[in-house]
């Protein structure tokens, strides 16, 4: 939990003294509490996963934190996951329309920038509050293999290896020295799976997808 | 009761310091204080049932909590019932344009989706409360029989075996350790009846509903 | 008048911590407040009564408390007046459009359906507040004779023999033990009648309707 | 004044605890702090005045608080005057409406429903505030003569004879005694209006307006 | 200025109590403080003036609170002025539809309820503040001389002399004594405006503006 | 700074109990710490000039602080800067829409009246702040050289020579000794500029128009 | 951080009495605070760059802070970077509309212009809080080489060398001394840029852009 705000964090549209937004930094704080989500590109393909903390009882083979927009770009999500399907919902109509429009399929930067400036909108306009969950989107477009994530503010960043939600900086330290990016598709994402299994130690992520080229 | 919250629950838009959304957490509460609600499938059927409170000289053959969305679904619901008649009339309308629109019975996933989004828009979105209530949802569809369950949040999950509204934590506990839904849909029901009304030992449920294929 | 609410109950749109809608639970305080309203059915006629205290010099064939919405269907209403005059409206609007579309009259349960709806609309969004009435709808429709009660909640039962406002669980608790909804009009309501005079042992009834088949 | 109410009376649309608007109950104090408005009925006829106390200078011939809204009615007002003028605008709207579409002049008793289901309006939506004028509405139509009142709550009344604003309760007492609404215009009128004339003896009323069959 | 309200005159829309509106209180305040304007009516004509306070190297042919709306009614200012040349501009557009709409000259009322019922609109909806302004409207239509004053709360009252903004009372007083409105126009004024001269004793009136017959 | 003023000035719509509009004045507070503005007009010219400020390495032949709004009229604003673009903005398009319907050039006196119109209307309705800027517009028409100031109220008046922004009180008191308007175009702004310059003694003022017939 | 503020930071809309629009000025804060942008322009020529802390495995050819509005004129922005994008978007769109209605190529300072105005709105209205980025655009129209800032109050101006961001002020005043615009432009950005090197002794800057005539 972050350090008391003094009231400038209660309206959405509303910097305090130095110029933050409290508001967004607390949907973020939503990310940070979420479960684990990962993407790991490398030069040919691209992997996410997230880990699922089942309910009892919940039917095993549906998974709720992982979309599919387009045949060749997913999502991985991590935090609020109802705010997460509302943008995939957009997504998805984005991407139709680009096949509609230019007859080929959408860049994944142009979904990623795409819901990137729908999150800022909600960081602007009162009357809503931001959305409070964070996305890797990965896929293979003419470009070769993206790897993007968006999160509550607005901001989206390419990477070559991504992690959203819970211990996610530890992950990050230990990936940073091992990162080859320009190796085949297959010894990147083993490279990178062993480490964040042996990372994170505490059970199998439940929903894997991949899209090679 | 929850703890207090320092303000953070007055508006609906408004992320806490440690990222929750209170408004959300006190709707769920609703339902949690709600009536038992209760969903059960096996390969082949699924069946739905709530335990009602009759008023003085209420007619006896009037359920308030079992609705039905079209031939092949029905919900059951636990907390403000209002709240879950205006979602049904939204689900009834939404079901039979599918009908319209492609010649075909809705899926019961789909229906599922659409409710759990009208109920993230409400929590995003200033001048509306959230829904307080959740839903179970249950039919056949090509795929199957099916049972889902919507909630305040927004979220939709898929079970084999769900109940919502009081004492459903020490319900679900004994559940688990039975469920088998590959069983033939009289067995799997009888299982779990019998769990059932022995975990509750109120008084006999009022309203049922079944769908076999 | 109810303990504290510690805020909770200044806005309407907004759940307490232990999942309360408190301007619903002041509404309602209002029609218990409001003077006596009730209404009792039989097999096959329905009778409404409201206790009405005249102002001085007021014209006292004119009842407050008791209107038609159709031919076969009327209204008593206890607590704030002139909403209920508002639902009434709304209801004679909605017994018409039904006549004029598919030609037959309206059924006693889908107008109180509609207008625990209309409530239930005040009840989520921001810029209205509830509506501060209830209301007993009888009539006499092709199913029979119907007795509903609607209240500003949204939410609307059907009953045998029903009452709103000052003194109604009394007066409710000695009803339950002689009510016999098989028995005749007539005698059924000299019965309940009967009951309901000396309970109440203030002053006579002035307004009253009555539906038989 | 009223006694305190703990923040319950700022905003218009909000209950307090014990199922009062308050809003709405300021209005009528607004209307009991005017200046006394009057009418009386009898079985052929029926008149209405009001005390005015002209301002220096003012011109003797005009009176602010009488208003025709069609021929056979007029309306004497209480309280808040501007907001009388906007009322009596829309209500001779109405009647010149009726004129126009039916052919046949308004019932007294269409425009006192009217002009109270507007009031109502106010007391229900954010973003306005109740009327704060009571109306005392007098004409002759083919139900004979007819007497009127609303109020800022969205009531509306038929009397024999009213008055409203300040020092009304003990006028009323007074009168309640002498009422006898059979006889015929003059002696009814001047057997209240020696009544009233006695019990206000302040100064001589300004306007008067009769209507009789 | 006028005693502590406890937060009631905060917001537009709400009553006090006592069944008061601050605000339009507050706003006539601010014309109290304005300076002086006068208006003086005989048999046969009418003149305003008002007290202008040039400012420093101010251009003196130039006067901010004498407007004239049609070439037979003008009007003179007291309070925030602003506010009075939004009211002329509408008043302005109002003579001339009159005008285009009837082909004749509209009277010195018709503007005065006119202005009078768009300042009422401003106290009974929220989003606006009241006109901080009153007028002295003066004219010679076919009824012959006419002298309105309108104030913030939405009141118009017709006069045979009027004065508003500061030393009003004292200037009434002294004025009530001696007006004989039935006598030619050029002695009344003469009368009057002695008088008016003798009481104010500042310096010279800016503004004048006669209508004659 | 001015003294506090007890919450009154939070809100935009609000008077304050002595009649106050404080929006207004804070508004008109950022004007008086602007820099100084000033205006000259003699009888057949005008001239308009601003102080500004270069910040460091600013291309120094923008200025900032003075527009063109047709070919006869210029501007020089004192106050928020980025409100009086707004403002002009306005006024251009007002001016060529003159030219365009009228085909003639728009009077000076048009042009104030119309920005101050715009200004009193941000001061009456909710949503908006009220202009922090006032302006002094300079032109010639067909009625000689004109020099106006608006202001945040939305006042306008004309002047012989203006000036705005820190240090007006000292300088119009020294100019006002000396104003000679029926003196030559040169000689008239000879004499007061030499009295200006002396007045601020501070730097050469960067922004110099002139309108000479 | 500023000083406190007694509460007239938290409404966008409002002046405090020392007539400043704090919302405004926490704004800037929040771009004072961000990573170093730097603008250099000599007579044929103009470059920006910003300094980009990359987060751990992001793709390291994707600069966030720099991007291109149309061929010839580009931004570097500091603060709020989603917010940029917004902008730029809306920049983009200008730059193409001028070029399909004129067909020829935007201003620099049209674009400046259209960007301040519109971060000025967003300072003005309600239900929204200011842009919280400023912006250098640099560019070659067809008077040369441009080089502009805006910021969150709206204001734009031209310089010849300009840095936003953190350390700005003892960079600006080292640059003051040196700069010579009429320097060729390969010379002019040799000098400075050695001089900003000098200053700020951090890292690289990762993205630069130059436009050269």
């Amino acid at each position: 939990m972050l350090p008391a705000a003094a009231g400038y964090d209660r309206a959405i549209t509303v910097f305090s003294p130095d110029g933050r937004l409290y508001q967004v930094e607390y949907a973020i704080e939503t990310v940070r509490r979420g479960t684990l989500a990962v993407g790991i590109k490398s030069k040919d393909g691209v992997v996410i996963a997230v880990e699922e903390k089942a309910r009892k009882l919940q039917v095993s083979d549906v998974t709720q934190k992982i979309f599919q927009i387009d045949d060749h770009i997913g999502v991985a999500a991590a935090g609020y996951i109802p705010d997460a399907r509302t943008q995939v919902d957009h997504a998805r109509f984005f991407a139709q329309s680009n096949r509609l429009i230019y007859d080929e399929p959408v860049d994944v930067e142009g979904v990623a920038k795409n819901l990137a400036d729908m999150a800022q909108q909600f960081t602007q306009y009162a009357g809503v509050r931001p959305y409070g969950v964070a996305l890797i989107l990965a896929g293979v477009d003419k470009n070769g293999a993206s790897l993007y994530q968006t999160d509550p503010s607005g901001t989206y960043i390419g990477y070559d290896a991504v992690a959203i939600g819970m211990e996610v900086i530890r992950l990050m330290n230990s990936w940073k020295k091992i990162t080859t990016p320009t190796l085949a598709w297959k010894k990147q994402v083993a490279l990178l799976w062993n480490q964040y299994i042996s990372s994170v130690k505490r059970k199998l992520v439940q929903g894997i997808s991949k899209w090679h080229r």
